[in-house]
């Protein structure tokens, strides 16, 4: 990972900013910037400097992995340390952090440990979010692992196919995934497996719990591994027994809705149009109502990142981002299906990440 | 869960505090007050109503799990609503919020969905955690969850230890906690599962690697399941081979410590008191330098609640604190051993919620 180089598009946008100085807390964002993976830390960016704080667990993970930034064992607070520790720095005068990213009292502890006359000034909220944006533009080494990890998620779906069967719960059927993700070197997942069976596939955030899977009707999986901390996302739904009429006709619509969300991906395209192109073809099947969330979603070193791919939102796609499409049509009671992918966006296209096959499976 | 119980709880609180109302946001707070497992929501207690507000994707999980307070799907941002609507009740003049659980772009939106006139004062921050201290003192169904959740913990290291052998990695060690965690109805792991043998044993968060297991060596494993909502959490090392004379005897002083420091809890002992009685073993021989982080932390909704049982911590332990009791000694590019237990604070003493053996086993 080319650390240095992200360094320094963080401190172009904050010359650009006007500001002398950036503190980082997002875990995300600190690996993102230099590499270091544990729980506690914070990163302190000057026009000069950059350094890692963290506490004594961390030592020799941090020395292993920080190449970019120099380590600091501190015993307190590491953002307090970082904080003071660009104060004391020559032509530090605004250090930039991110509301979104900053609790009111964590704020609270940095301001006072400050001296009095720096309080008010020094520490300067971010209009918008700094490093997040950087964040969404995959590099090319990012890009090599987000395949690998969405193909890990593909194997997975072929693998669980061969397992599932009717009356083995929805838990049973994710800690197969699960422990096949682990086999495979995954961290983990990227988060809790979604397994819905029957009346429960309805639920679009049915967590994996103790029903059983019915002999007829649907099951919607949707899961994804960490892997050298990035995330995969996928969804497909499949059925046990044959489907009805109606049954495949949702499924169909759902299908299509999908494609025609990816087919609309491309840079510099809307957001809101490729929300637009899946929903209105739920629009057409009478569906739309059913349709209760936006379309996708970015995702990377988080589960959820921006892009938002909602409707009307106007954020443009931009090369390198990787975003899911994933419509789905929620019948309460009755059953629900809901298909993803990821997507990576190109200059004149898209390529897609879970190549899985997503024909409707009979089981 | 007696969920009006502790409304009436917090609303005694927040009368002696007074404030009219509060705003909740935090979600293991939120699922202590009115049962709501969702990813997105907040809670507006007032004096005389409760409602949840969230979004649609969860209108039919939050119908079947609140019930002490009215449900309200809102499209917008649920905690924005709930303001508005805490602010236009009659009565309302002080909303409190938990500023360690806000961050300051989420109290900029909410201030900004208000009328100018209430800007200013309505929103206040609250100067200690209301709800957190409330969740430290588990009830009755509580302990009877954790005692289950400690004891699948309790199940699963007996069963690992029938699989271990040399040459496995220790994501394969991993695996099978989590799969066989998953396979007696876990929700999943309460947090990233530490598998670390031979010299990787010396980093206290030693995730697990691809590393293999060595024929002679120290494997520690820390590892939880989340088991209705609530955490387990225990350590045990246990050694490949047979160990050496000194491993020995630091395995002893660490054992000793962590019963030195199970002994201590009881009511009304402040924390720093119990960090002090497994440190002062470590100390006698020769170790403390070795043991680099507080003795242990309270549990329950979350791994990491308070109490913490760290070095001259004043909070005094209370009965129904549930808190991890889990000296280490980490001899750097050598070896190290943790052990660890759950321990229910008692009025004249205390309840050890996982019996596993501690003996020094060699495998």
């Amino acid at each position: 990972m080319n650390h240095s180089r992200r360094i320094g598009n963080v401190r172009r946008t904050l010359a650009a900013l006007k500001h002398s100085a950036l503190l980082v807390t997002h875990l995300p964002d600190l690996r993102y910037l230099c590499g270091f993976t544990g729980s506690s830390a914070a990163l302190a960016v000057t026009r000069r400097g950059v350094r890692l704080f963290t506490d004594g667990r961390y030592s020799t993970q941090a020395a292993e992995e920080v190449k970019s930034a120099k380590v600091e064992i501190v015993s307190g607070n590491p953002a307090v340390a970082a904080v003071q520790w660009m104060a004391a720095q020559a032509g530090v005068d605004s250090i930039a952090f991110d509301p979104a990213q900053t609790t009111v009292a964590a704020l609270n502890g940095w301001k006072a440990a400050l001296p009095a006359r720096l309080r008010k000034s020094l520490l300067r909220p971010l209009d918008e979010t700094l490093v997040e944006p950087l964040r969404q533009l995959k590099d090319v080494d990012e890009l090599g692992i987000m395949r690998e990890a969405a193909l890990v998620g593909c194997q997975l779906f072929d693998e669980i196919l061969t397992v599932i069967s009717p009356g083995m719960t929805e838990i049973e059927v994710a800690a197969e995934l699960e422990f096949r993700a682990r086999r495979k070197g995954a961290e983990g997942m990227s988060f809790e497996t979604i397994v819905a069976s029957g009346a429960r596939s309805a639920l679009p955030h049915g967590r994996a719990s103790m029903a059983k899977l019915p002999r007829k009707g649907f099951l919607t999986m949707d899961f994804g591994v960490m892997w050298k901390g990035y995330c995969s996302d996928m969804t497909r739904t499949v059925h046990l027994g044959a489907p009805s009429l109606r049954e495949r006709a949702v499924y169909q619509a759902v299908l299509e809705a999908e494609e025609a969300g990816i087919a609309a991906v491309e840079a510099r395209v809307e957001c809101g149009v490729v929300d637009e192109a899946a929903r209105s073809v739920l629009r057409a099947n009478g569906l739309a109502d059913y349709f209760t969330h936006s379309t996708g979603h970015g995702v990377g070193l988080e589960i959820h990142e921006g892009p938002r791919v909602g409707a009307k939102q106007k954020t443009r796609l931009a090369p390198g981002m990787v975003i899911t499409i994933e419509p789905g049509v929620y019948l309460a009671g009755d059953f629900g299906i809901r298909i993803e992918d990821m997507v990576v966006v190109g200059r004149g296209g898209r390529e897609i990440l879970t190549p899985a096959t997503k024909a409707l499976i009979e089981l």
